[in-house]
């Protein structure tokens, strides 16, 4: 029996791919060369998972691979309704980020709570002006998105004594329903954007859901840049709407030198690199080695993702 | 019987000490009038409990307080030989900062590890630059000082998952004893000091300790300045002997603008505030309220600091 054709969407090989030499034909292609190169691949590593070169080049003509695997946890890049409706199977990295976005999210919280950046624009100015700051413990934080980055932030707000609300699409034990969100961030001192961005959720932080938040509440997004609008955040923060954010994604990536979002008040900006921990390259190589074993030995991928959806439903039993 | 005469050093006014009309003759006092005051009073208030006044009028003539309260978890800047050595009692505000210094603890740790302080840098220069960031659970934190802010600062950090050592004066259950610090330094991603300053622990951060940790280690202290030798840690940061330090207290406080503290590369000064959140004068009033009530009563007072160790022993039947 033949080895996989397998393609690689990578403008630099990926890390420990050599795990593979033996039980695939690799082949690297990039964005210009992905559409002839789609025909004659079994599977397709979209290592470089920023781009959208392959929800271009799916419609096109010719076979087309059985697995899709994506090294990131959201699928929006890559999604198009030709891939949706087909029978490829998609997979996600599901497992490597929760933690570290968890942890990021309390940096953030904390640091907001403690006034930080304030004390370092201080600090620079060589100026001691001592300042009152937030309890953590007993604030509330509401976290869109139920998903496992999601659970995963509350687990880490909960444990700094948070009361942390989550909500996902659908109630379920644990998880609000969508249809409390717009109450629960009338309550709210931090309101988390961890959602999984699809046409049901694009622009869901918006002029009406922040003029529901308290004035001295913070919103932080490290979702989808799409999930929020820019625009209605940015004058939310002008007008003391609400008092802070913390961006780690946006609209457009990067972030454009002429952005108004870089100089929002009470804004903190940072560039996409929430879950990005040192060797987090390696972690999500390594992971796709061991879902290619179990494609090429026939058993059942994990972290499939519901196509229609657009993200990894939690269990089958329990909808999303 | 007459009302006790309660003396209150304080330039301001606390809030609520309204509570103990009819039940105390209160006076107020300032620096200059302080020893000409101290033989009249019953009780005394060290609202300003940054003043070092006291210490220097108590060894004066005339009779003295029966009962001295600090608003602060630390004692250093009021014991003097006399005090320490007279039947007066010493009180002092645990169980207010606690909780509020371990969050700050922790918001500095994963600043730190998110590499916070340089995000905030590069999105003032409206630079976008990815850049992988520390994992905080798995790494491992020692904690010099085993009362309640340093056990305190240990729960938290333990909560986000960071493996943590706790080092007190002597050894006992969940507690190294001071001998092993040395070597938990070697291993430690982040030394957190809280320890009370005595003569025992004066300059315990020198140049010696700093050689110990790694060049990755970060060092913080939120006890008192003096626990640092303030030349030795800046000198360990510009050699990157290791790799990061924050400071919320000074040899000197507030840190005069001159202090080459100020700019020590990855130092981050914060001016004496890790324990103060909204509403602590509030908290630390009301304390003193309950406190001096028992002590009218002649019930026995908590909080009782331990005049030649200098600070709150934990438990009777175990040494600190």
């Amino acid at each position: 029996m033949s080895r996989p054709s397998l393609l690689v969407l990578a403008a630099d090989p990926p890390p420990r791919l050599g795990a593979l030499t033996g039980k695939a034909d690799v082949r690297f292609t990039d964005e210009a060369r992905l559409a002839g190169e789609l025909p004659r691949a079994d599977a397709l590593l979209v290592w470089d998972f920023t781009s959208e070169a392959v929800r271009r080049a799916w419609p096109g003509e010719g076979s087309r691979p059985r697995w899709v695997h994506t090294p990131s946890a959201g699928v929006d890049r890559l999604l198009c309704p030709e891939l949706a409706a087909s029978d490829t199977v998609v997979t996600n990295a599901r497992g490597v980020f929760e933690q570290p976005i968890a942890e990021y999210v309390a940096a953030l919280v904390l640091a907001m709570a403690k006034d930080l950046p304030a004390t370092l624009q201080r600090q620079r100015e060589r100026r001691w002006q001592h300042r009152e700051t937030l309890p953590v413990q007993g604030s509330r934080a509401v976290v869109a998105g139920a998903g496992p980055i999601g659970r995963a932030v509350a687990g880490a707000l909960r444990a700094l004594g948070v009361r942390t609300a989550v909500v996902g699409r659908t109630a379920r034990p644990g998880i609000h329903g969508g249809q409390d969100l717009d109450l629960l961030l009338t309550r709210a001192d931090w309101v988390v954007c961890a959602a999984p961005l699809t046409e049901a959720t694009r622009g869901m932080f918006d002029a009406r859901r922040f003029a529901l938040m308290q004035p001295s509440a913070r919103f932080l997004n490290v979702g989808r840049g799409p999930l929020v609008v820019e625009a209605d955040l940015v004058a939310a923060l002008r007008d003391r709407t609400i008092s802070g954010a913390a961006l780690d994604v946006f609209e457009q990536e990067p972030l454009p030198p002429d952005s108004p979002v870089w100089e929002a008040p009470g804004l903190i900006v940072s560039p996409h690199m929430s879950g990005d921990t040192v060797g987090w390259r390696d972690r999500l190589s390594e992971q796709f080695v061991s879902l290619f074993e179990l494609w090429a030995a026939g058993e059942p991928l994990p972290n499939v993702v519901d196509k229609e959806r657009g993200y990894v439903p939690m269990h089958d039993h329990a909808p999303d």
